[in-house]
């Protein structure tokens, strides 16, 4: 893990690889994702609290749906290498062995959401609740595989 | 501040504030804040070390204005009443007994953000640079006064 980072400092004074220097430390990556993830499920929550009325309150809706449209590719900027065992990380060892399945459940997950955005700003109840699910199933999914239960 | 609890609960019931519910517990809307903040520390970090460049990559600065444009208004949901006293929060029981000023300076950053992204999208990079420095005077205005130091 050193390797990386002095990898990266030297990248940096190169002025190669500057994009990946946005983590000063492996503990930063950690909070980036965690603090990304939890903004995430925070929305969820305030949005499936409105569908447990018949009529939700839509702006609510509208403006979890569009910051977790925003928030969806944020915390995989984070999920760098040498960050599987650091902190409090809930993150598993097996999402940098399996990386192309990781993606793959990310990138379910963020077509889902881009989908709930558009039912959102459509207003159509019937449409949010079902996009809700498949958003909430797409998250579930890559939680089941890839984050520790705590 | 369990009586604000129950107050919540109980509108919730009633339909009456649903608005006002979205943090399960005060610790939520501590962590919730923290995150929001982090991610646009780190954002401004980033565009930071942009700005040490004589030619910037402007994607990168680009990208975290845009991204700090959407959250400078999130924390600030969460910086509800009975939240001065609460886990590891830095928040200052100022912030409480001062509303309107912090409200201010809140009001100031977020103003300064969203010109700091206008600069970004116009890629004038001296533009970029005096906007950034006003941004970041207004982030130290308001944790001067209102965030403790750790």
């Amino acid at each position: 893990m050193r390797r990386r980072y002095l990898a990266l400092a030297l990248a940096g004074l190169l002025c190669v690889d500057r994009a990946g220097a946005q983590f000063a430390k492996p503990e930063t990556a950690v909070r980036y994702r965690q603090s990304a993830m939890f903004l995430m499920g925070n929305q969820m929550q305030r949005i499936n609290a409105q569908l447990d009325y018949s009529k939700p309150n839509l702006d609510i809706v509208r403006g979890g749906a569009a910051l977790l449209d925003v928030l969806k590719t944020v915390p995989f900027e984070a999920f760098i290498e040498g960050t599987d065992d650091v902190g409090d990380t809930a993150a598993k060892p097996e999402i940098w062995t399996e990386t192309e399945r990781f993606k793959k459940l990310a990138g379910e997950m963020q077509d889902r959401v881009g989908k709930l955005n558009d039912a959102a700003r459509s207003g159509d109840v019937a449409a949010i609740r079902a996009a809700f699910a498949d958003a909430g199933k797409a998250c579930k999914n890559c939680h089941d595989d890839y984050r520790r239960k705590r």
